[in-house]
């Protein structure tokens, strides 16, 4: 299965500012940041969410509104952060909103 | 009437990204960051908003978010954007923000 997103154009900010929004999105972009590869169960390994379920609606709100990429690896999907996209089209926002949610400890409960 | 505020240390950060994550509340503090004093009517003219019902709402979630402040000023409210607040919980987040919001040319619809 592969995934629709936007192009780096179609971004638009209150999209992101609103996939962002929310702690267990946030909280799941901060997994990314933080690096390695990661595909939707590692991330929840990473959070300690055990129902997979709940985040199929949080994967597609990121994927939609281009924070992150979902792309078919084997069995599996890979996650990857638009750190590139999202730095051209709002210079600071990324960085601004990481450190706000360091400083704020924000976590999925 | 007056309203209850976060005081600064209150602030969420995913409550602030989901409070401007919303095209009419984005525009509502475009103006705001503008200058000038502004109450409700003052910003709805500015927008171009004639149902002034719809917006009790947006007021609420920008107030209870910790982006704007919404005060008792004769007859009126004044509306003001808690910019020095906000700066000091997320630096460079606001800026960001608004940057991004005219890139984008964001309007409430």
């Amino acid at each position: 299965m592969t995934y629709r997103h936007p192009d780096r154009d179609q971004i638009r900010i209150e999209g992101v500012l609103s996939a962002l929004g929310h702690p267990v999105r946030l909280s799941a972009v901060r997994v990314l940041d933080a690096g390695g590869e990661h595909n939707c169960g590692s991330v929840l390994r990473v959070l300690g969410i055990t129902a997979k379920s709940t985040m199929t609606h949080h994967w597609r709100v990121l994927r939609d509104s281009g924070v992150i990429r979902q792309e078919p690896a084997g069995r599996e999907n890979l996650l990857t952060l638009r750190r590139v996209d999202l730095d051209a089209r709002y210079p600071g926002l990324l960085d601004a909103v990481l450190v706000g949610a360091a400083t704020d400890g924000v976590t999925t409960g």
